[in-house]
């Protein structure tokens, strides 16, 4: 054998003129993969193309469903599309509007459920085990996929296999392989070698490799051999077209910047809600330690990393494929490529690592955050949670639900998915920590016997912190009351809390970290 | 909220002084992932580390088992491993001493679910399906995973459950995570970001995920912010300790060299055997097609590699991680970290891209890959593969086939595994093209109606090509006789067959591809 070899003769057959000649065959009623993490990393030019074209009868798998504008929300505005497969529609009114409506069909996945789907079915997995909304509506089937024009429910998702390993409860969840994947990279070369740019990464990755047809539009064609081997993305075997976009019009969601000068705003500091929020932080940053890798949710969360101590490491994951976020970048430094889960401007340190939706979400359910930090609006006794929008019951579905949800729908309050919430607290190992306000705008309390709203996870949380108090949460033992805020007294907790609690001998007030 | 930051400061607690002080907590009895695919990207020091410190009774995921002296066989000399998970022994002759003396047990694993094992564990993915060995001994169970000293098999491999999708059956595998894996990179930085170097990444990136405790020994460690967060290959929240090992003694397994005078020797040609693979060979041009991706096996599919047309582009996967298999190298351009699946040193094309052994699988599994070639030992009339080489039967178990293969073993023929071969053909989608001389060195037929072998896969098989003769395998259907070779008659062809065949109406002279 002289010779063992792949002959070198670089294909010019995977690239294609435009858009549209790219997405000329898609037929009424595909199903499609669509690319991007809100709007960062969307296919822009492809979903131009299908505007064009008409296609209609879209099944959409994509995190999110764009904004009204921007991105999949183009085509839903056209009414091209049946179905959106994704973990959050929060940020389309027209999209909620429709599924209200029963024009369209909305499955909410949990976002690292989908992203896994979506890897298996390229992988060639039928399905897979994972602990990601187990003992919630994911799981036991009833959530609505579709309405009739009256508002009734049609199609209800339905109730998912169990099965126990190792002594805890997992869901069987079934692959997704498409028949198309429209992708954006940064850069390809003409055998559809791609590298994607920072967080734009994201879903377009796991999306490449489960599809028959996977097109990518790029901002750059480069010689093959100019994007070394060992710093390829997604190899070209998965890849049939590609083709480079010209003009994009990348939009940051939700523009973040770092102004100096905030920092010298000392008004801010007068605002009640913002002092209660910044107690609530404070204690939260009690629980980093050095070298510690957390994830944290929008709001206090993200608050409590201004205050990690200098000298102290702490590494910041975000879902949608950053490891080591840094602060928001001042104005010359925004990249709509680089967002956080929060859909914000951010920078990374120095050290961090991209990687895809798929990559991000193995880290997460397989244990090696940390720390994760969430917001609730409902928490249990036993430790379960509820922070996801749809205010039906877990245990019944009657019409008058279907009106409330409506109702509250007008209000821009519901239907908005679970993102990734159910997988960041699902994850063995990691401890989770629960901040919010002690009770609701009514006075109503947030700590209860069991919860009313949907569950986001069973038995889940770890700690959790409000303006009030502390709360250690143990499995088959319950909450039991830690610390107390400065003014407050164990009976003021007693009789602002809707569950029974243990008080611990050894109860002290609320600590702070120093500022 | 000025800020949203990641603490900046650079670690220096996961950097260690050496392989001592990184393997000083190892206890007897751990399960230990060792990276490498044979002994390309093997953490050697860490292995001499713990033959220094003589840590007992390990169980060793590996995908193979070392050579004698060299990697897993360090160990193995020493009787320090109590049980190695691999798929592929073949090449340690004291590991397959002491799996018949009843000294070590052994797992033995395809390659692609071995490696979606260490990925699921790692990605908090306790169970999963894959097509890989339904209906063979790696489903079936009873596979002997540990003798008595006296040669009787006292542990078996147990049955493992199989579901049913869209119509194929799949077999159930749970997830491995271990107490330690020890992996070799290129280099990392103080966070613990690696980055591997050619085809050494293989079984070392999926590792680094699915272990409580990962070590990385690495060539160069460099400064924080020195790898680019788009070019990080394993983030650094998956390793723990870190620390740089010298003087590498990096061997190729198996040195393969081009040079051009080979090609003027025309002695080689006049050899019969080398006359009857090349008619093979050439036959087996006449399958590619331009754009293709195939994954050719050792032999005479290789040897099918230097028949491509000038012109035509066929990209070759390896599945220990390379897409764009080059040429063997000239003696200067020969690396220890670049090699293929038969542990051979080769080069890459341009375009070609590395990836782990999971990425591998899923690509293989995926169904990604147009055309994989293998050879056979036996084949069956309803396109059944044997070609793995423990020689019991499927069905029974008993004391006289251990003898047997005890006396085989001596002979050097057995317990190897059956490495990705279970997995490159399971992939639905992929065409199965099966190459082997017609007949057994004793005359007796190896195409049958069914094989007394234990089976690599079940109806797997597409096109059986020989030296005499052309099968087209369709399911439902079985063989049809489509060419026969110069020289041949059908009736030639009747006579040395173990099984029955259609004739197809315009069957023809078995084609070759011009040179």
């Amino acid at each position: 054998i002289a010779c063992y070899s792949t002959s070198s003769k670089a294909r010019q057959g995977k690239i294609y003129e435009s858009a549209i000649d790219a997405v000329a065959d898609v037929k009424d009623g595909s199903q499609i993969l669509f690319g991007g993490f809100g709007i960062c990393g969307i296919p822009e030019k492809m979903i131009d193309a299908l505007k064009k074209k008409g296609v209609k009868n879209i099944t959409a798998v994509s995190n999110n469903g764009g904004v009204d504008d921007c991105g999949l929300g183009v085509l839903i505005k056209e009414k091209q599309v049946a179905k959106v497969i994704g973990s959050y529609v929060g940020e389309n009114t027209e999209l909620v509007r429709q599924y209200l409506k029963g024009e369209l069909a909305v499955e909410l996945t949990p976002q690292g459920t989908l992203a896994e789907k979506i890897r298996a079915g390229g992988a060639g997995i039928p399905a897979f085990f994972t602990p990601t909304g187990y003992a919630t509506l994911v799981q036991e089937g009833g959530a609505p996929v579709k309405y009739s024009k009256d508002g009734k429910v049609i199609v209800e998702s339905v109730k998912k296999p169990v099965q126990c390993f190792n002594g805890r409860n997992y869901v069987m969840e079934e692959s997704i392989f498409a028949d198309f994947a429209f992708v954006k990279a940064q850069k390809a070369d003409a055998l559809g070698n791609l590298v994607f740019n920072k967080s734009a990464r994201n879903f377009n990755a796991p999306m490449c490799r489960a599809a028959k047809v996977t097109v990518a539009e790029v901002e750059e064609i480069v010689p093959v051999g100019a994007i070394l081997p060992d710093e390829i993305h997604v190899p070209g075997i998965y890849v049939k077209r590609i083709f480079k976009g010209s003009n994009y019009n990348k939009r940051v969601e939700r523009l973040r910047i770092t102004e100096p000068k905030e920092a010298g705003q000392p008004a801010a500091k007068a605002n009640p809600a913002q002092l209660l929020r910044e107690r609530i932080a404070r204690r939260v940053a009690l629980e980093f330690s050095d070298g510690m890798y957390a994830n944290l949710g929008i709001g206090i969360p993200v608050l409590a990393s201004n205050y990690i101590p200098d000298g102290m490491s702490v590494m910041l994951q975000s879902e949608n494929g950053i490891l080591g976020l840094g602060p928001f970048p001042t104005k010359d430094k925004v990249d709509p490529d680089l967002i956080n889960a929060g859909k914000e401007s951010v920078t990374v340190v120095q050290g961090a690592a991209y990687f895809g939706s798929d990559d991000s979400f193995a880290m997460i359910r397989g244990g090696h955050i940390d720390l994760t930090i969430l917001g609730a609006m409902e928490v249990s006794a036993t430790g379960d949670l509820a922070n996801w929008m749809i205010p039906v019951s877990t245990m019944t579905w009657e019409s008058s639900c279907s009106l409330l949800m409506y109702l509250m729908a007008l209000q821009g309050k519901l239907v908005k998915g679970m993102g990734g919430a159910m997988d960041l607290v699902a994850a063995p190992g990691t401890k989770v920590i629960i901040t919010m306000e002690h009770n609701a705008r009514d006075g109503s309390p947030k700590i209860l016997e069991s919860c009313s709203l949907p569950l986001t996870g069973k038995e889940v949380i770890d700690l959790i912190i409000t303006e009030k108090a502390v709360f250690q949460v143990e499995k088959g033992v319950g909450l039991t009351l830690t610390e107390v805020a400065e003014g407050f007294t164990v009976d003021d907790i007693i009789a602002c809390t809707g569950a029974k609690f243990a008080v611990a001998s050894n109860v002290t007030q609320m600590r702070q970290i120093p500022v």
